[in-house]
Order: structure tokens, then C-alpha cells, then sequence
């Protein structure tokens, strides 16, 4: 059970927005038990996100693919069209959002923010998604729907790119029905202040050895000068040994972890 | 002359870490006029880190490759051996590089943050690196170095993970050797207050068939309710005449962009 994310837009991958996106759906993920494998952003280009899609299709380990982005009323959003060609499967108005996106237009126009009740190109366009979609979802904040497709046993959830719109309809909608029922893994840490990052190595190749299927990591930040001993696994009890023999080992070499807060 | 981004690190894929580095590589490198195709984050596990480094060997747009992290004294620092397998190179101690860790011990020594002077293999593997690299970078924040590859007609860039380490080393060192001369994009913004995206999209098709050398984004923001349009290009008179038809028509329909602050 692992997942991907490819997040499109020019504004990521031109440093214009920083991608606070993939960063909250990578902590959702691992709490609900559904951890990422890798976070890919693209442009908004039709070959590159048909090409990234196919390679997320390709990748016999995933099985959730989470598109975000590249969903709107503008020419620059191409990610429906993109995924309608990586899919093979022909682009198709939605009926149901077509209506919402109708109903919301029309009090748009009653509150007097738009000229003309009629639908526009620009609206229509985010209603046309890819054929046979597993589920189409509501966005109560935006007009772009949310969309699950299940195709070569992955289920590829589409995503609005607001970061509004997308934690609503993942929370709200997703993540009930899709998501629940996963373990997440086990997550321990110890901190340390002023601690030399390398003389934990022997230390670690040792619970490597110990605890193969307990992930361990060590982070130094070196403007808190704390360093940060993660252990993370699926079997709490392994990751519980692991933490505490870093503890212990710590304490004999005169490092004292901080006392948890 | 296109560039891409491997983040490694199992702390940006599992959403403990807000992956700034590459943020800020994005525009800088958009800045330098060597822009960004894609970044990809990935884990500490060695068969990822080759697969997604051949990847990028393998693409033929690419120039430039920037491996972020992964390079510290840990077992969880993974990747120069990664590097080494996928760019075929045996791992080397990179003698120039082992005598500045060897200095920096023995001054932390002197200091009594560490009990010994020698070096363990935590440091070591700092300095073993893949062999015939172009160049090796100091690093004068830390101790893991900054390095260049040459293959396959492109440059690796391999970049400590610690921000202030992977700015130090590419401003300083790698910016002004590797990355001068290049012609930055030329970027024009509008902002426009409370403005429907949607009424946009004749506007923006206009653009792209009149101006196709010239990307043009719209980003709504739903916090600030502001509306940029943003138009990016080689060509400065093509992005400053696609801006001022953004300017001139928004205000024909009665959409004024806001003044620049």
C-alpha cells in the first residue's frame, strides 16, 4: 500500500509557490496508514503529465496516484485533458458538476459578481473529466471537482489545486470513504541538544541490523542545534526497542535525549 | 538548457519536512535562466535513488540534475552510493575532502565537543564519494561536500540536505562556476482584486495563439481573494506586450488590475 503524488503546476516548479500541498497530504498519508512513496511536481505541460501519470501506472508497488492541480477555468489548467490521454479513455461533460457549476454561476450572477448567468467556456471546461470515473466528488469551496478513477488496480484521485479546496475535499470526501481502515506506522523520536550527528553511526548500523523493519533517521537542525533520532515501523513494539535502545545507548555515551514536552 | 531536482529523504516523503530546499532552488535556478522541469522527492532506499537518478540521465531535455540530501554521516545517508551505482563509478575517499573532516575533528576535539580525535566511519563516509568527479566543493558549514559529475553530456550536482549547507555551497561555490551567463525569464504580474477566473479564459486563449512563446498562469488566491496572472517568456517585448493586452483588456471589462506596490 503505497501512494505517489504528482503535483502539477508552473508555479511549483518555478519557485513561485511552494508546495505546502504535497507536504499536508504526505503527513495525511502516513497517519491514515496509506504512506507515499515519492512526490513528483511537473509543468503544466500535456506530454509531461501524461508521461509522469504512466509512470505512476507503470509502478507495480503504488496503489493510490493523487494528482493535485491544473483543474481550473484557464487554458494553463490541462490536467484533466492530460489524465483523459495517460487513462486512454475519452474526456466527457460531467453532468452533475455541469449543474452545480450552472447553479453556482447563476448566484454568482444574482449576488451581482457576474454579468451573465450563462456558463462560459472557462466554467464547462472544468466540468469535462475523463470518462467512467469511479466516483465524481463535491468540492463545497471551489468549482472543480474531485474525481477517483481505478484503473490497472491503482485508484488515481484527482485533486483541486487550491489549498482550500483540496484538504476540504480530502477530508471531508476521500479520505471517509478511501483511506480508512489503514495502520499507520509507528512513529517515536528522541531529541538531543549538541549532539555530534556521527557518533550515532555505529549506534545505528546496530538497530539496522536488530530491527530490519524499523526505518531509522537522524536530523540535524543546525539552527535549533537539536538532532532528531526518528524510528518508524508498522510493528509498534519493534519501534518501542528501537527508541528505547537509543535512549539507553545515548545515556552511556553521555548524550541525555531532552525530556519530551 | 533545462534543470530537474532529486530531493532524497525519507523526512520530506513521510510529510515530518517541508521540502524549502527545493523551493528555493526552483527560483533561483528560474532567476539563473537555467529553469526547472521537474523536481521529485524520494526515500533513503538505495534502488529509488538509482532509478530515479537514471531517469534523469536518461531524459533528453535535462542539462543539469541537482541531488538534494542524503549525504550525512548516518546509515540513512544514502546517496553518494546510490549515485555511484547509477552513474557505474566505484565510491572513492576523496583524500582532500577526508583531511578537511580530519581538521574539523580535531578542532572539535580541541574544543571537547568530541571525546577523540580520530575519525570514525561516520565521518568517513562523508568523503567517499563516486570517483572522477569534475569538481568537489568545500562545504563551510559542515562537513559533507558539495560535488560535480559530468555524464552523459550532463552535470550532476550533488548538494548537501542541511539548507544552510545547500545554499552556502551553491551560492558561494557551485552559482558562480556552473551557472553564470544564462538568461533569465523575463516574469510580469498583474493582480487583480475579487476577479472571476473564469471570464479570463477568452483572454488567456487569445494569448496563447498570439503569444505562444509566452506561458501564461492564472492563480487565484482564496485567503487574499487576489486573481495574478502571470506572463513568463525569453522574449521581454513579447512578455511586456502580453501583459499590457492582460492590462488593456481586463479593464475593458471593467476587471482594473491593482496598482504595483
Amino acid at each position: 500500500m503505497l501512494s505517489s503524488i504528482v503535483a502539477v503546476g508552473d508555479e511549483l516548479v518555478g519557485g513561485f509557490t511552494l508546495d505546502t500541498n504535497s507536504h499536508w497530504l504526505a503527513e495525511r498519508l502516513r497517519l491514515l496508514g496509506h504512506p507515499l512513496k515519492r512526490v513528483t511536481a511537473i509543468r503544466d505541460r500535456p506530454a509531461e503529465i501524461v508521461e509522469q501519470v504512466r509512470r505512476e501506472l507503470a509502478d507495480p508497488e503504488l496503489t493510490h496516484i493523487f494528482c493535485c492541480g491544473g483543474l481550473g477555468p484557464t487554458p494553463d489548467d490541462r490536467t484533466f485533458a492530460s489524465l483523459a490521454e495517460a487513462l486512454g479513455r475519452p474526456l466527457v461533460v460531467w453532468e452533475e458538476t455541469r449543474a452545480r457549476i450552472e447553479r453556482r454561476v447563476k448566484r454568482m450572477h444574482e449576488a451581482g459578481l457576474l454579468d451573465s448567468p450563462e456558463l462560459t467556456e472557462g466554467n464547462l471546461r472544468m466540468a469535462r473529466i475523463p470518462s467512467e470515473p469511479k466516483q465524481v466528488f463535491k468540492n463545497r469551496r471551489g468549482m472543480a471537482p474531485g474525481v477517483v478513477y481505478e484503473q490497472d488496480g491503482k485508484s488515481i484521485f484527482v485533486l483541486p489545486g487550491v489549498p482550500l479546496e483540496l484538504k476540504g475535499v480530502f477530508t471531508e470526501e476521500l479520505e471517509p470513504q478511501f483511506l480508512a481502515g489503514g495502520s499507520a506506522a509507528t512513529v517515536r523520536e528522541l531529541r538531543f541538544m549538541f549532539a555530534v550527528e556521527a557518533r550515532f553511526y555505529p549506534l545505528m548500523r546496530e538497530l539496522e541490523e536488530k530491527y530490519p523493519d524499523v526505518s531509522v533517521g537522524s536530523y540535524p537542525n543546525f539552527e535549533t542545534k537539536e538532532l532528531v533520532i526518528r524510528c518508524l515501523g508498522l510493528d509498534s513494539n519493534q519501534v518501542d526497542e528501537a527508541i528505547e535502545m537509543v535512549r539507553r545507548r545515548s545515556g552511556e555515551l553521555g548524550m541525555a535525549p531532552q525530556r519530551r514536552s
